[in-house]
């Protein structure tokens, strides 16, 4: 549908295609006005094409997918690869890409954080620190870690931080509650997790059923607070809580802060306003109607808030899709910044899927 | 089944016996070994026998529905009646089933608030202040305004109410959470809402999505406060946001509060395990095993905590089936309070529905 | 996105886009090259901009949204009027279209079946059997009531009938199945049913619950058997039962036919085969790989076909989107055929929602 | 509850207690009047007490569940084992139940077909002819291969298969349809398929789908061939399809025949009604009052009939709870006849989950 400029579009790679982030990237590629999908790597569907797997008509359905050891041939020559791999496995794959001379979008947790803090949150000793140093992370609407336009390698926000920082930051930004005991209570769709075995996993178990889990050890936690440093509030605190919910796609944060004395509804209101003016991808709601059938299949982030002076509380709500503005939207968005293509590019005219 | 001693089984009659709450209630009391259902209130269904609407055997079935017009008659000479009916409509129907010789649980919310809250939580003006002053509200395992022994007329708390004052009374009786500042992020399935017509309401609309709802401005945050006040916890507030799961039964509530100096995570699970301590229906768990398959269509509390001294917050959580615990269960619970009998009574053994 | 054409585009407007398949064909059509919306009318939308009821981006969001009793204004000047409205409205409003100038595709029934069946399966008597008569009813893939490129209009097939004829079509031109006792059970999620308030409707009724519903009755047996008869089938009948599935989107069809002796599993494959080669919406699979979440968000039809010599029965499979290749996305393909547009304008690309 | 003659009660227990046809029969053993649990088994749960995994309350809870390896040392001296285990499994412990004394009712399909059916449809070959020989199949509603009361071994009805011939058995027992062609459309919940890991069945997969699956190769197809045979309807063929619905519980079939001349709807509304007189599990409705709701937590199958004389069909329906009628509740029905005890013994008054 795009290819009239197919001769100069952005010859990309996806590493990890058969994954539920590497599928919504590939569809987003494929659509994309600048982008053209030149190399797609997975073990799991080795030997397909990509068009026998997903439902994309155009140039993309013919690329043939090959074995994650043939990544460095692969993406040897491309312009742009994004990784949609496990943290451990984007630590190896990186540096491969680089030295192939692609720039890198990675969306996995292994170049997020400082290095002191992998062994706490991730369970395993950075081994990179050089790239990790050089690692430009990047939430558009929040703040970056370097200049996107120059980076080598750019380390995509996770699904949850996203939310839960743009969430925070509108009401920080606004003035309307302190730095002091915020609180996120998060929500997910199930596809957050990636493709998972498990019996734990099984629809199931898990239809019907509604429960939080690895509760104040969440690595999104320190995800968050760098999020929120980055964008200028300084170091702070976050109690972050996720839950599970009985739905594939969407993301939905309630954010309680302190309120800022003599700061009320009207103020909250107008922090969530002043927030998303001039941003293409946010949109102010009323509270009740940030939910997540407006929001998946798009890379929007619906926001709200509200406040209680009485009890001295303000909330703020945020939806988006995991998928899409949760990484592979936001990924595409990033991609935007770095070659200067227009910050929307591929990523309007979402049809989303509700209802 | 449980009719060998139904010669002496107290008479029951339940109006409202189409909805939700009511279907339960029928149920629950067909299966129980004190009561026999005598009279089945309900416009929706009048005409029919309770067996033709609902999957019961044995005496019960066969009791005639009649319409609401004819309360009083229906329920003349039994020991007790359930009102699960709407909040103004139990404000007619308490004063008949009374006058008519009956003690009543009535599981609306038209007795739960003192009578100054109403206008602005309920949005009337309550009508009958003489009988809300002799009203019991009893939750049994946090307090009751009155003696239950005694009562004329119980007021059996809301869904929500019951889970998330269980929740916060478990950590503010264990001296782990202060009484400032207390957040009640709460979710549930759609059944609570009863019986809905309407678009919003439809499949279409609720599956795939989650949202919040009435934040700020639900009915069960003063009544939360109300319980806690009633559990010697004195005057204090709680900021409540109610959120609407794509489910059909279940509450689940996260519970945070401001973590007293010098307590810890060991100190937050001490006490829940100390306040489920010889309560039959509470259970304590760890934080991700209190989940929603794990007690619908039984009358337990699920519950669990933990804390994080580094960020100054306490975690909560508890999860009940809304329509049991939430209301019919929790009916029957008090009615056994009400006539000396045990309290688990025709609610232990209840099979639940997981998966 | 795809503007850069905007001045040559058609200019259409859509009546009912309110409604889930005015709303999805209001997506199309704002990505559609060709197409440029000028007009939407709904009663219930009225007075707000496209874009504030829809994530949808670019000039479609700035068109005000008009009441229907403004049609004949709202649709003077167009191209093409799509009419996402219930029968008795198109009877009234194809006319006001025509009238103004534009050429239709109406997505109702009101055009569907011939006069003397609509008292039977529609409920009413058809007051317009000039219209009627020069109607073009049109399924690409099995045939027409005329030619569409000269049709001022066009009658979109209903989802049902678009799936059930299209399965029936590959066994019955493939030879593989006789023309006496075919059975069409079918599967369908809850927008096939439009918006929908009552409480039959809502999700406490619907999730978990599955059932069939107009057994014998359904409005789309005769315009499965008329669909079939334009395909050269000749008259035969079809037996045609539905089933309400709790999910939202997508048609699976089980067609079952009488096998013809000598054929087999092979012979059946091959009819599928030859039947989707060279028509860009169809696709063959295995039979447990024709399921709704590889056509949901999609145009494509996804078939398949089975057979047992022994017990002399062949099954056939089609998977749809309903709100797509059942409503709008097939309507999108008729206006493509209708102005010599390539039959996948706006159709292709189109990035699905699976999971 | 029940526990009142507990010295009398029969003394049985539950190997593969974990699974959810397992964990159903513990809740089911746990509320009947005459059986008393005195061993689980499973290797999952081997080491806690029944009451640690399962909201049991009562002599049940204490039980301590033994390792799958201990199961003859675990059931000696018992009046009754239920095997609710792999058929491979069952093949290896039924003898040794045998051996340690006790009477076995077997819930796996080790023991429901003749011994040359089970290389093909189970995959491999039967290694104990001699107590094949003497298994007594019952589905008591339609019949049995043996005297039950005197049954050593019974095997008890897979799901589908007690749906289907039920439908199909009241249809031909009334005249309605003729022996040729019957066509079973069965859709499921997901826990037919048992507790599962695997990408395919994990939520993200299957919420939102609906897909057929073992089309034509599924092992209940000579199941039902043979529960058909028993109930003296001969050697019959049908053709059965398997689809997986996006729920946990609950199988609805639907049955079409041809239908026998002079034949009509009254017809086959008055073979249900015949069908189910004086059984008491068994229900008459009309075709869109067969739904799972109805019958989920239930023992009930509920049934209906229509016919189309034009098109020479007649259709059945049944719906039924995969897990108890179609499991474990079953399971008690055939022991409550082995035993002599009343046929509802422990199965009235269940509650039901619905909504």
């Amino acid at each position: 549908m795009n290819n009239a400029s197919a001769a100069q579009a952005l010859r990309v790679g996806i590493v990890g295609v058969s994954g539920y982030s590497g599928v919504e990237l590939c569809r987003l590629v494929a659509r994309h006005p600048s982008l053209s999908l030149a190399a797609a790597v997975s073990d799991k569907w080795a030997g397909a094409e990509v068009g026998d797997r997903l439902p994309i008509d155009g140039a993309a359905a013919s690329v043939r997918i090959r074995p994650q050891a043939e990544t460095s041939d692969a993406v040897a020559g491309l312009d742009l690869v994004f990784l949609c791999t496990p943290a451990e496995a984007s630590l190896d794959l990186v540096p491969r890409a680089l030295d192939a001379g692609a720039r890198v979008v990675d969306l996995s947790g292994a170049f997020r954080l400082p290095m002191n803090e992998y062994p706490r949150w991730y369970g395993f000793t950075h081994t990179r620190p050089d790239l990790l140093e050089g690692a430009c992370y990047s939430m558009p609407e929040a703040g970056a870690s370097g200049d996107i336009r120059r980076a080598r390698l750019v380390s995509n926000p996770g699904c949850y931080a996203t939310a839960s920082a743009l969430a925070a930051l509108a009401l920080l930004r606004g003035g309307v509650i302190g730095r002091e005991g915020i609180i996120i209570d998060a929500k997910s769709g199930t596809t957050g997790a990636g493709r998972k075995a498990g019996e734990e996993w099984s629809f199931s178990e898990i239809d019907g059923d509604f429960r939080a889990y690895r509760v104040l050890r969440h690595q999104h936690t320190p995800e968050i607070e760098r999020a929120l440093a980055l964008a200028d509030q300084g170091a702070l605190r976050v109690t972050f809580t996720p839950h599970l919910l009985p739905t594939r796609r969407g993301i939905l944060v309630t954010v309680y802060g302190r309120l800022v004395e003599g700061r009320g509804a009207a103020e909250a209101e107008a922090a969530i306003r002043t927030f998303v003016a001039g941003r293409p991808f946010l949109r102010a709601a009323k509270p009740d109607a940030v939910r997540l059938q407006a929001v998946v299949g798009t890379n929007r982030v619906l926001m709200a808030a509200d406040a209680d002076p009485e009890r001295g509380v303000a909330i703020g709500f945020a939806a988006i899709d995991n998928l899409v503005k949760g990484a592979a939207g936001q990924a595409i968005q990033n991609a935007n910044l770095m070659f200067g293509l227009p910050e929307t590019a591929g990523l309007d005219g979402l049809p989303g899927s509700a209802p």
